[in-house]
């Protein structure tokens, strides 16, 4: 094994894998190599451009901690959280479509009674949210936990804003006995990802802009059914048709109301699948 | 572009390309996610394998600082760098060939004397390196600049050793008018690449060993030729058929002798190409 060439390495490298003991991780790896390697051989990446997308994923991990996540955010761009997402739930008919992740989830949000207002102080104008979740036969499922989390009126998360103590409208809750859930917020806007990092540059460089249509984010989990995560979009919104992660749904955009007092409310039922 | 499905989406992607000033970026973007799309179908990658991948990166990230470079390091065992270095180095016959850079370079290494000893107080056997750095036509290259770099004999660089204020075993040294260099430092050796971190988590499940045999670097300049990135290799080391990182090219084995003192040396010429 001396003197490979440029293509005789392909090969080379898969030859080392034959030990590997878990046949679901050798596929991956194997195809992520033969993918890789046939994408430097197709573009004749020269050493620059290898230095320099070695650079792009070094300032990836150093912006990236425990508030920011610039490889989920690269992924999103890239279809690549989408694909996946649209690849993995082919849900019966009935079933609430899922859609991104996305890089502003927190782990361990504060848990609040139905009713309660999880904006806990961020921007925005007042907007109260309601819902069922079911099953595909449409009883409720009860007790069924739900998080959430939202950008402020000003299109950012809590952990976008430097030295914010608390959790910003993101919250845990339970549903009722009937699968019920309802809770105050604020309304959400559109806003663009993230465009300070590398991934910016990515976009500038695409000549794409950076946006994503008005959402608000839920995983929803309950025993015996597959985890949801999905969003609730607002319809109208401007960037329905060009969300900077490819992540709309028709069937999860709602007509988010204004009321007399200014202040809104949205409806938004969800269905669970059962788990496989 | 609404509920884009797991094929619909790969276009869909590239049509917000469509504005890409530089045509260059665009090729090389396109084909990209086109073959990151390929693999994540071909495999039916999981949400769950694909949270396991953003970790992965994730961790590469925060291993990685001034001192530690584990993207280049999982490029090199994925065997991207190689491929990379093969295809952009296709020299005229008799030029030194080149290979892999690794993640141990360090910027701005201290400046030596032809003559001094550039270990520095790193452990090893006493080596003593010359050479001539010569132009296609046999013609040396006067005060071509050398940039050196190598293990001691734990098989660590400098910058792996915490705490450790000084370069050792890297130096740079200028060539003097008849194109000659050399110095004093240590007897490289075998060694394993870092595998405390996620790349060490990937040799690990595919079965594979972490072994490079040992190796000086070199990357060498001089006005009007390519700069020659390269190692100098030891005949016999056990590991010249399975480097870990695919590097090993017949032409950079040279016979590092033991003279009667216990001491090294070892003499090699470098050719240079002609800059495009």
């Amino acid at each position: 094994m001396r003197n490979l060439d440029h293509h005789t390495i392909t090969q080379a490298v898969l030859d080392r894998h034959a030990n590997t003991d878990n046949p679901r991780f050798k596929l991956i790896i194997d195809s992520l190599i033969r993918h890789l390697h046939d994408f430097v051989r197709e573009v004749e990446l020269t050493e620059a451009e290898w230095f320099a997308g070695i650079d792009f994923l070094t300032r990836c991990g150093a912006i990236t901690d425990s508030k920011r996540q610039e490889f989920i955010l690269l992924s999103d761009v890239l279809g690549l959280s989408m694909l996946t997402v649209a690849m993995n739930n082919d849900k019966p008919e009935g079933c609430t479509e899922a859609t991104v992740f996305g890089p502003f989830h927190v782990e361990g949000a504060p848990h609040y009674e139905l009713g309660a207002d999880i904006s806990n102080g961020a921007r925005g104008t007042p907007c109260f949210v309601q819902g069922t979740v079911r099953d595909p036969e449409g009883r409720p499922i009860p007790h069924a936990k739900l998080d959430v989390w939202q950008s402020d009126e000003d299109g950012l998360y809590d952990v976008q804003h430097e030295g914010l103590a608390q959790a910003q409208a993101r919250g845990m809750l339970t549903a009722d006995e009937q699968g019920r859930f309802y809770f105050q917020s604020i309304l959400a806007s559109a806003y663009s990802i993230p465009t300070d990092g590398p991934v910016g540059e990515l976009l500038r460089a695409s000549g794409r802009h950076s946006w994503r249509p008005a959402h608000l984010h839920f995983m929803i989990k309950a025993p015996g059914f597959e985890t949801l995560i999905t969003h609730v979009f607002r319809k109208d919104d401007d960037y329905l048709d060009s969300d900077a992660v490819f992540g709309v749904r028709q069937s999860l955009i709602a007509d988010w109301m204004r009321k007399d007092d200014g202040t809104y409310e949205v409806a938004f039922d969800f269905v669970l699948n059962a788990a496989k």
